[in-house]
């Protein structure tokens, strides 16, 4: 269905919350939604709560210090949907494929993602202000 | 996985835009997505570009009248992530037991969607700020 980029599918929907167990409990108590995974990671100083619904998981991702980049997010917009992420089949490909055809990239190379995955953001300006990350999965 | 919500899979992640030809034509040529399906949802006033990959959808959704709840949005915030589709089992059962547990929605009775859907939204202020629409499709 898709081109060089290699999209699979939708990997997550992530949200920007301030108190990561705060929201679990929310999230646990109004839709009903059991089990989150959690997960800390370092590189981008958060705490992750992965719902797995099927294919696609929500995400609730808050700051695990001050200097988080979702602390600046929330600073300035306060909680919400912050970004979605598409898994690709390889992301050294898709980040090349982007770059060759002008599409300004956060990351130009791939940086450590949760579980093993290697991740990299497009770049806002981009996709007319949506926050998108490309996702490969460890296989 | 889930109670009595009847949480199924997440069905769509809507993105409020300006306008929706131009949306359109960036996401393909960004991302490489391909065939949106086009609607016009009267009862929303909006028109909707769907991307269909996988389990879960990307929709893009711009005003079809200056009184849309999303040219209101769009007023607001500017484009973004609008909010999250959850497909239910049965809405009815899911609207119940959501009041059930006092939990607040924006309709309290199912509406037409698109593609002959059941829809409601639950009020943000149950899921700390973020929007969640609730969808039964045809089956």
């Amino acid at each position: 269905m898709q081109d060089d980029i290699g999209i699979q599918r939708i990997d997550h929907i992530a949200i920007a919350v301030e108190h990561l167990d705060e929201a679990m409990a929310l999230f646990e108590r109004v839709l009903g939604l059991k089990a989150p995974h959690r997960e800390h990671v370092a590189e981008q100083r958060v705490d992750i709560a992965t719902f797995t619904l099927g294919e696609t998981a929500i995400e609730l991702v808050a700051p695990a210090a001050p200097d988080s980049p979702i602390a600046q997010y929330l600073a300035k917009r306060g909680p919400g949907i912050h970004h979605i992420a598409l898994e690709v089949r390889d992301i050294a490909a898709a980040i090349a494929a982007l770059r060759a055809r002008s599409v300004e990239m956060i990351d130009t190379e791939p940086r450590a993602g949760k579980e093993g995955s290697k991740v990299a953001f497009i770049h806002p300006k981009a996709t007319g202000r949506i926050l998108v990350e490309l996702v490969e999965p460890v296989r």
